[in-house]
């Protein structure tokens, strides 16, 4: 080959790579994404009336469309995270914040974290009962205390601190769920008449609500985005598990196992079974799969959810976002309430598996 | 070649493959090994007396040889870490347990974990105060319990339903600490008469203590051990840190964390700025690191803790045992008190860089 040819061919590498540069880069502004999560389990449809199902998915498209409209704007992933997840938190629909479900003690104890992939700060509560919403509480330690994870009334007064809105118990109180607690309260309440109609209607409501539509086990929320600077967020809240042994605490507030986020690789919030999750680190887990192994975000989320936490009896799922913002929502159980956002602006939410 | 040439060539590499694999079991049945750690920190030599430091290398002895004698007795690699765990609790050298610090509030706040690599079944509890042996009772919430991680009185009240020891909170006074307590409690407390003689001494003392020494700061204890069947087994025990923000909780609790165990890999338990331990998922990374990219356990405790760790500026350590036997000590602080036994039943032990 003469010089000459040689030469333009160099020239055509060069111009092509340049365009490809270009073309990432037009792509990599575009890439603004958001996914949610309002909880996994056994949620069948021949549970569901058609009015309820449009509830969720209502509120499920709110949530999107809010933190959507921060990243179109040229908003960060973070207030986009905080913002979704708030939304859900405000709706009694889901087990976080005014939905939390109550402890065996007639308690509320929730649990939330926040994570930010471009510095890997993080910031998580545990055990928290009169915040108004825990993830603004988990984003104000990452962000004004020198701690990544706070603990009860120690988490609670420092929210107040930092002005954080704070509600009385009653806030949290919504009737179905106390029926649910008082129902299985009762159950160990030899005081309790056990013959009185109402009590064993009571029962029979929350024998439905929790064995054929497990959506108030499992009802955790959460939010990953990536925003216009590639800088990724993900965020977890929950109202933990009813009638759950006091104390117990959850994969939510564990950087790790239930929230993570790294620029490098993706942004994974989880939900289910949280003891199966904190025991396969699970959010790390999918981040290190990538890093380590180069596999995609879709085929780590697949050995994780799918092989790994099936092995040891776990259940639930992730929603989760990668660097150059695609996304997956991945569960092993009969469905999950989920949606996600792009670039194109459409709001796509599901609750079965398939895109129903 | 001829097919009798191949078939002596063929029974030669079956009796030498046959040698190799006995050859192995029989050094996997000699591979159990303990290892354990006191916190790691500013500890310097020049701040050290020939007394204290004998006090601090007599009980890691203690502690491992305890732990060892399990191990050679045949025993599980369980028994043997919650034993030499609990013998650094019980003394007031160490912050966890007995000699656990106190927070601004002036109370203990304890947490620890404990994990089996086995089964990967785990056990935590945090914030909890009057319990003797945070320890055992994150190994009852691993055995006892459907539940990883127990939190505050939740988890006080489980460990006394597993009759656990509890104890009077006078029981973790110790005057120095007590003293240390003082002095910055008095620092936020106008009432306090700070042109005392003692106040200014007790001071002085607290200042030397926390910064020329920061044992008392990162005074985390853990261990672990890899018995004879193979089994990995990992634990980690904390008083916190001192006038900590009350409700903060460190890595010590949290699985993947603070602690880490997997017979595939290695079991790791880390001490040091929690904060950072957290977000680098520490303990978990080493073994992600062990398990994705093949690397050896020091490889990749050296990656983790010289490279990862100090890049976002957190200090501390790690102890780990792989699946071989093999074990790593390795910190990016001035000391880590520490100590090793293998079956050749000599216990080692260390405190400052080097093998002093």
């Amino acid at each position: 080959m003469s010089g000459k040819r040689i030469f333009i061919i160099f020239v055509i590498v060069l111009i092509s790579n340049l365009l490809a540069t270009a073309q990432n880069q037009q792509k990599d502004m575009d890439r603004f994404t958001i996914v949610i999560h309002g909880g996994a389990g056994t949620i069948l449809k021949k549970n569901m009336t058609p009015e309820k199902e449009l509830e969720y998915k209502n509120k499920l498209k709110e949530a999107l469309t809010a933190g959507y409209s921060i990243l179109a704007n040229g908003g960060n992933s973070i207030d986009a995270v905080e913002t979704a997840i708030k939304i859900m938190e405000d709706s009694p629909l889901f087990n976080a914040g005014k939905g939390a479900v109550f402890t065996n003690e007639g308690k509320n104890e929730m649990d939330a974290s926040i994570m930010e992939g471009k510095t890997l700060n993080a910031g998580s509560v545990a055990m928290v009962n009169t915040i108004k919403n825990p993830i603004s509480a988990a984003r104000m330690v990452m962000e004004k205390s020198p701690h990544v994870m706070m603990v009860g009334e120690g988490a609670v007064k420092f929210a107040k601190e930092q002005n954080l809105e704070i509600v009385d118990s009653a806030y949290f109180y919504d009737e179905k769920r106390w029926l649910q607690w008082q129902n299985i309260k009762g159950s160990n309440d030899l005081e309790l008449d056990h013959s009185d109609d109402r009590a064993e209607n009571n029962r029979k409501e929350f024998d439905a609500e929790f064995s054929d539509d497990g959506d108030r086990k499992f009802g955790t929320v959460g939010a990953v985005a990536i925003d216009k600077n590639g800088d990724i967020a993900a965020g977890t809240s929950t109202g933990g598990m009813t009638n759950k042994m006091y104390g117990r605490a959850g994969d939510s507030p564990i950087i790790g196992a239930g929230t993570y986020a790294n620029n490098k690789t993706c942004g994974v919030s989880c939900t289910g079974h949280g003891e199966y999750f904190i025991r396969k680190v699970v959010a790390y887990d999918i981040s290190a799969l990538m890093e380590y192994k180069n596999l995609t975000l879709q085929e780590a989320a697949d050995i994780v959810i799918h092989k790994k936490l099936k092995e040891i009896g776990g259940s639930g799922g992730i929603i989760a976002v990668d660097s150059h913002g695609n996304f997956s929502l991945t569960f092993n159980t009969e469905g999950m309430y989920r949606g996600s956002m792009t670039k194109e602006g459409k709001p796509i939410v599901s609750i079965y598996k398939g895109n129903d």
